[in-house]
């Protein structure tokens, strides 16, 4: 079956490093997402501001628009996508295997991801088309969009749900220290989100050299940081342009 | 982006009409997910047991074997699948139009379908590998799946969110009449199943003739019953084999 891009995400993550590793937990990391042209119809979101939340489909690879596309299926129809029967999940400490069907990896037969997002607001744009704004995306930019489709809390919400080593007590929050000089160069929103990501401690579950230095591109910046057991210290933030 | 199906679905639904229209309102609908051959690995499931609940990501439209998908796949790669930009949701009395994306409909530009369902047992076979049995599954049997994912509740899970009409207080639970001589036909737990899809009261929304007798195949048989305000009463069950 060809999937084909529905829309595309945008959003100061460049590269996936640095984003959360789930959805949902970074409600200031901000995202739009633009709707291919064929998507555009206002109609297609009727009654979408109803709905408090939304699902995204997304692909894990990178899309071209459709051209490349088709290119890229016919390579995809000939010969199954590689895959591991087994992962090491980076928060487990890298040591645990798990079926891949027992995570979120990217690493999957079908590179098929699942975020839950806030939806924060439509907007008519003339260039664009409807354009939704959406928060806690763990999605970097440019990521193709296949679906959108609403939340609905009384199918898809489990709050007790067993999650075996997966719990929240698992997702460390480290306290963030950002130096003025740097803290300058990003608007209060994106600060707010740079806070937050680096408090999810971005570093490998595995790596705990608290004199190693980590950096990933946010907003045109090389964010450099390092980490002891407690304490997200950002060094330095490099223009990458 | 081509997709294959990892896995088929295995339930005694082989049509839509009957099927809960979201998933998780029936416990006792039990599903198999039989995996293609070289998806039968268990290591691929280690750990899967951890989690009470999976995401299956799945195909609307009857997709075959590799052989055919690929023929399928080329028809599509050509031509986008046709879509509509608003529908008429039965649940919401077939008047008020939504946009596609405001909804779950099916008739969607990717035939993506998202699903929670409850792992209830995973059991290694000679001939099928390991399969999984899952609850809940509004799949009609023979549904291709493209991804299994396990349910995170700090990641997946909003109690509260809100919906506009698609709270749950729009999920009508009807009494039940079932003559014995129809149950007799079934087992306790296609039994319990049966009561359960009913009590959802399958008709359309917009259609309440106490006087007209609907059909839906279960379990090899077409199972008729007509509904008033209040109450679904089954009038027979007529062998389908």
């Amino acid at each position: 079956m060809e999937y084909q891009p529905i829309a595309y995400i945008h959003n100061d993550f460049p590269t996936k490093f640095g984003l959360p590793r789930q959805s949902g937990l970074s409600e200031h990391l901000i995202s739009q997402i633009v709707m291919e042209k064929e998507y555009r119809n206002p109609d297609a979101f009727r009654g979408i501001e109803e709905f408090e939340y939304l699902w995204l489909i997304w692909c894990f690879e990178p899309m071209g628009k459709r051209a490349s596309s088709e290119n890229n299926s016919a390579k995809h129809a000939s010969s199954m996508r590689a895959w591991s029967p087994t992962v090491r999940p980076p928060k487990l400490g890298g040591n645990k295997r798990m079926g891949v069907f027992a995570t979120r990896s990217p690493n999957r037969p079908n590179p098929i991801g699942l975020t839950r997002v806030k939806l924060v607001r439509t907007e008519l744009t003339g260039d664009r088309g409807l354009v939704l704004t959406v928060a806690g995306a763990d999605l970097m930019d440019g990521t193709a969009i296949l679906d959108i489709k609403p939340y609905l809390p009384y199918a898809d919400s489990v709050p007790d749900a067993a999650t075996g080593d997966y719990g929240p007590e698992h997702q460390q929050i480290m306290d963030v220290a950002i130096p003025d000089d740097v803290a300058a160069l990003f608007s209060e929103e994106q600060l707010k989100t740079l806070k937050e990501v680096l408090s999810f401690d971005p570093r490998p579950g595995y790596q705990h050299d608290p004199d190693r230095v980590y950096g990933f591109a946010y907003g045109g910046y090389d964010v450099r940081f390092k980490a002891d057991d407690h304490t997200v210290t950002v060094m330095e933030a490099v223009n990458l342009e």
